[in-house]
């Protein structure tokens, strides 16, 4: 069966965020980025040259605002005013807007002057890559793939208030590699997924609040973050009630740097969230490819550089997860005159976002579990940035390369990708306690043995007071990371609490004086916990484009404030160091990361039982 | 819809291990398995008192009979002799015994002297496990949930020979736990999964080969290991021929030891499969719950204490996995007058068995990617092993004991699990070689720069002479592991190879000197690299029950052979320190772990394309 046909026999359940049920949190509307558009264009900036829209998002709300609405009843509730936060340039000028919303006013007007530029947008990045192109030289052919041909040795730097290329480099030539083989097109007729009877889907979406199981949670979308998962709670069947674990979470910076110090590249160490935006470049979902038959699909909105609205059709799905994993079971041979059998197979809830930056794709899931678990999984693929060589064999190179020579004339160039989570979590109340759980090996005494026995491992748990004791680089000594409320024990007296569960071991192994380290000098640490600050949400600066790294992450912890039974920000990064092979040409597998955050004395007991 | 409705409306695939084709690595028949039994009964072993077979599978043929067998083509085939390994007591003595069976004779007899025991037999477990309920006061109810209810301070050893309890001790008393909210068995009807209309399998098996997509293997199963995967190959469509990757994979041994010094549990420091055994542990899979509904089953069989063959219904389960998890796409905006949109949905092939060994069940995978990728995956459920206490609640507790409290006085021991995989890896040929690829920060060179770039990461490849240079302790350096043929290279020159994706990095925290640790002293790596010797294969020494680990991997290691494009086996440990939680009681929700084999230079491009 092709996937043609199975898309014909098959409804693709679209739906989108309706208006029905309003939340602070919810994601701006088309009616409201229109809205704050006319309301920036008839304020006084309307009349300066070039004005372009680069950032318009709400306006966080105070938190205790939102805590406040949501634990009133709807009658009783007051909505925190409707604003909108707006980066603009006009006349040569970074503007910080704050736009109100119910009076349509410019309430708040900001010239930046620090260092850093806003994210670029995706007009400038168009017309920017026209230029080069208006040259016949550049013309390009043969393949799909254009990554895989690239014109090596030139560089251009453009001036984009100008709109000029403002200088040329011709340092040295290669060849064009190869068209052939580079096409990364998959065969149609793949899809041969099971077939889609599926679509009585266990979930509703009212407004941005989505419902499973025992999960309730908001998600939003936005033109910097993508997806944002806000408010999500977990039912306890024994206390009969939500219980909070997240407040916000989603993906704050990205760093992407590439390790071939030349001319021509040297400056590849890209900040995706900060200079593009993963929800400006999501990109729409393909049913049956990169969500299954009984998925749901929402479409995004954001502000285009000219302020208007800008739809991303199908930029989030959400389905139920049967991924034929156990989520428990035993069998029991021991009671006398029975045999117990007993399990349940895994059914979990996925939200799902895919941004392709360029040439690479990141699949980006939160998934939700019954027993109380969140899983943050992150997919690697699209295509490697390579560049163009005179080796066609690995046996005539003799100089370093920077890379792996994945086909003929082409070198796919070592690189990284950090992708850091911010994570608000609210466990069981706002605030918090970040506890490292170390295991040390302990001697028995031997003057007192009553057994053989001459070590066991131990916990030692040490709550971090301030931001310096919660900087964490994974690997070194065996502990677990656990983020508990202080105030709250369970029924047997330990204290309530959830687990970060890490992956993979991976830091930037860049100089600290390297200016690109510099810029995402977060990235040494993978665990940060920060107190909560409103304005910290992008851990490489909100003006991460050529930064100077004196805004982000490394540089609030460094006030070290006290974060214990304080609420509190947990940051943890994802870490990839990717040393290309040849099965990563011309598009690679997926590669696979992520972290949990699972339950530890959260509740009473297992609470699939 | 109920689980029971699904039964009865879906057909459960029930196939078994044909005769229809053999192979030399075939796993026993229980005719073999009766002959066995018969020659050995009418040898002089069968004149002794109490013999008892604790060991009979295959004699592992000779490694290059095998591949000269699977490399003719039908007719020239000359198979390998069939033999039989033996290991069985009789007349207080252990037995090595080689049985030919085409000749139905013994044909070597060896007394084993050394240290340590064959594994127990589930004969003398159910014995012994009977002593002590013969007396009133042991008599429990109340709950399904045996492990649950401790009777706390009570040791005995029985000598299993005579079948008597020797030493009885009672050094303490604390409560007996209640029942109340320890039932594990999970309500009927959650088995809500996607309806079975997957039947139509892509995959064949044909004896105890398995043929699906790019992959074909072998899949044996006997007492002591479980699941076995040999001969595994993976199809390459340039070079139009299948290309071999695994010859033989398996569980080694586990070590769990407990991490409470005390009397009564200072010796809780299992090594499941030599003491026990990982197939006699299998349990019989339970369609809708431990697999799938388009999974097809498999039945193991072994012989018991007595020589008969014993069968386990549906011991295996092999499906193809629909993960919902996206295989490659890419999206490209960039190519003039296009949006091309591509990519495959992940459909992989799993091979699964589930252990259950007393408390714990063990579900373990095997996973085959059209990527060319092998990832293992070990999931931990069941129930922790408890004991009981006087405490009530956390607040009571003053002194160290040893885990968490996770029920009235209950609990639950702080332990690990280390899994540890035996991979005998063949890389497009016999002689492979391993490879730390090291990623080094290195500084450019002021002097010369052509940029201000300050540093960058590099590769510094490293090839492993001799088995002590294949240690590694992971975490604390970043580093790529490959297996490589140094004799083969892709059309560009590359080394092919596979790259292992490790896991958590998870080590024995116990001091060398203690008893359980000399035992597993191989726990303290958890890659290990040796030369390949076909009576290596079992990490805690063949005789693991009470050994003194002058067996084992770690013993073998140090002969420091030389492994430079070698026949080489890598061996790899999943390990997980378990702090338990509230969550984990009464059972727990699964844990995962694993790792990777994913091919590295070993195509020419991706093979998904």
């Amino acid at each position: 069966m092709t996937a043609a046909l199975f898309i014909a026999v098959c409804l693709i359940l679209q739906c989108c965020f309706t208006a029905s049920t309003s939340h602070p949190l919810d994601t701006l509307n088309p009616t409201e980025i229109n809205k704050i558009r006319l309301t920036v264009q008839k304020s006084h900036l309307g009349s300066l040259p070039n004005l372009t829209f680069h950032f318009v998002d709400t306006e966080e709300p105070e938190k205790s605002d939102v805590l406040n609405w949501l634990s009133s009843s709807e009658k009783e509730r007051s909505t925190p005013p409707r604003q909108a936060k707006v980066v603009a340039r006009a006349g040569g000028q970074t503007h910080e807007l704050i736009v109100d919303l119910a009076t349509g006013s410019v309430i708040s007007d900001h010239v930046y002057t620090g260092h850093g530029n806003p994210p670029l947008s995706f007009t400038e990045l168009f017309q920017v890559s026209k230029l080069p192109l208006s040259h016949p030289k550049f013309k390009r052919g043969g393949s799909v793939n254009v990554f895989t041909r690239p014109i090596e040795g030139i560089t251009m730097i453009v001036d984009i208030d100008l709109m000029q290329i403002t200088m040329y480099t011709d340092r040295l030539r290669a060849p064009l590699p190869k068209a052939e083989g580079t096409d990364f097109q998959t065969p149609k007729g793949n899809s041969n997924s099971a077939s889609c009877n599926n679509t009585n889907s266990g979930f509703t979406i009212s407004g941005h609040k989505v419902k499973w199981a025992n999960w309730v949670f908001h998600v939003g979308f936005n033109a910097r973050a993508g997806v944002v998962i806000s408010t999500a709670s977990v039912f306890d069947s024994r206390k009969k009630k939500y219980r909070s674990v997240l407040y916000r979470g989603h993906v704050s910076e990205t760093f992407v740097p590439y390790m071939d110090p030349t001319s021509e590249w040297y400056f590849k160490t890209f900040m995706d969230l900060g200079e593009f935006g993963f929800g400006r470049s999501a990109d729409s979902l393909q049913p049956l490819i990169d969500c299954p038959e009984n998925a749901k699909y929402v479409d995004g909105y954001m502000a285009g550089a000219d302020g208007k609205p800008q739809k991303v059709q199908r930029a989030i799905c959400i389905f139920e997860r049967f991924s034929g994993d156990v989520a428990m079971r035993h069998t029991e041979i021991n009671v006398p005159g029975k045999l117990i059998r007993s399990g349940q197979q895994e059914k979990t809830l996925v939200v799902r976002m895919v941004a392709t930056v360029g040439n690479y794709d990141y699949v980006l899931d939160w998934e939700f579990e019954q027993s109380g678990t969140i899983k943050v999984g992150v997919g690697l693929t699209g295509v490697l940035e390579v560049k163009a060589t005179s080796y066609t064999n690995n046996d005539q190179i003799t100089e370093s390369v920077y890379g792996t020579l994945v086909s003929e004339n082409t070198v796919a160039v070592n690189h990284d990708h950090f992708l850091t989570y911010f994570l608000d979590l609210d466990v069981d109340g706002n605030d918090n306690s970040f506890v490292k759980a170390k295991l040390q090996t302990a001697r028995t005494n031997p003057i007192n043995a009553t057994s053989p026995r001459k070590s066991y491992w131990r916990v030692v748990k040490e709550t971090a007071k301030t931001e310096a004791e919660a900087r964490i680089r994974l690997g070194l000594e065996p502990a677990e990371l656990l983020i508990v409320n202080p105030s709250r024990k369970t029924r047997l007296g330990n204290v309530v609490g959830y687990r970060l569960i890490t992956g993979q071991p991976v830091t930037s192994l860049l100089a600290d004086d390297d200016y690109p380290q510099i810029r995402a000098a977060y990235t040494k640490y993978q665990v940060w916990v920060t107190a909560y600050n409103k304005s910290e949400r992008w851990a490489g600066g909100f003006y991460a484009d050529r930064s100077h790294g004196d805004d982000g992450l490394a540089g609030w912890s460094k006030r070290n404030r006290a974060i214990e039974n304080k609420d509190i920000v947990v940051w943890y990064t994802v870490g990839f160091h990717h040393i290309p092979y040849q099965e990563d040409f011309p598009a690679m597998p997926t590669l696979h990361g992520g972290f949990e955050l699972r339950p530890a004395n959260f509740f009473e007991s297992n609470p699939l039982l």
